[in-house]
């Protein structure tokens, strides 16, 4: 019987799903990190075909975002697709977009780092330099957060 | 005895650590923000003493951390530290430096980005504009794996 009750607990032990060691990554797997780079690409793909809307469904639709480029800060997911809205009434002007040499750092699980050089053409504001994407994952979904967008100094 | 098993088993059940719901914040705590705000108010305050390897503490010390600027990325604890101390030989020229509205983000429960204005005056390399920060909890203590400063655009 000592026996049986000890088998019996083992079993349980074993068994019960919140006993076990949870392999719980402490860093986004090879499958997250195709997803994040599968948006950032996305969004090229977007802007070069004068798409603002599936542009901007790299960023997660929430008032916290934050953007900031040339000392300036802007926040907020609506607030931002109504400024490129009324900007690129036409789609025109919005020039050839190129990114590369895109890395990515770890934020925990669920954030992620990707820093990369941009590459504006064909567009009165062409120009060229670095960025930074902070991005997590929500429900499933990674989206960037944060885009800190810069110009290199000549 | 039937009872008695039972009761050992739920005994066990709630004793065993890992069989707890663990209440695990999806987002930092207003004590992990305490501390984030004292890394970078530290770094400022080290920074305007001239003390290079002070201000350094305030990133962690991994060859994986990145720096951006003007279009230029640098990598690595070690090498950043011997380019500043090399750069800032007598403390000097490093002038006084100011952080304002820095504002942050979580990215999980072990992430966050600080996004601010940095103003540097007092030296020939002066300026003002806005920096991102990313932050990370290791082994208890937030450190700074990314940080992005741009220049305002005049």
């Amino acid at each position: 019987m000592r026996v049986g009750v000890l088998a019996l607990l083992l079993a349980i032990a074993v068994a019960l799903p919140g006993c076990r060691a949870e392999p719980r990554a402490d860093r986004p797997t090879a499958e997250d990190e195709a997803e994040i780079r599968a948006v950032i690409e996305r969004q090229k793909q977007a802007w070069n075909q004068g798409d603002i809307e599936t542009f901007m469904q790299g960023y997660h639709r929430s008032p916290d975002l934050l953007f900031t480029s040339g000392g300036k800060i802007r926040r907020g997911f609506d607030e931002t697709l109504a400024r490129y809205q009324e900007k690129y009434v036409t789609g025109g002007a919005m020039g050839h977009l190129e990114f590369t040499e895109v890395e990515l750092q770890p934020v925990g699980a669920v954030g992620a780092v990707a820093l990369g050089h941009w590459k504006l053409t064909e567009t009165p504001e062409a120009g060229e330099g670095v960025f930074t994407l902070v991005l997590t994952k929500v429900e499933g979904r990674w989206g960037i957060v944060h885009d800190h967008t810069s110009l290199a100094v000549p």
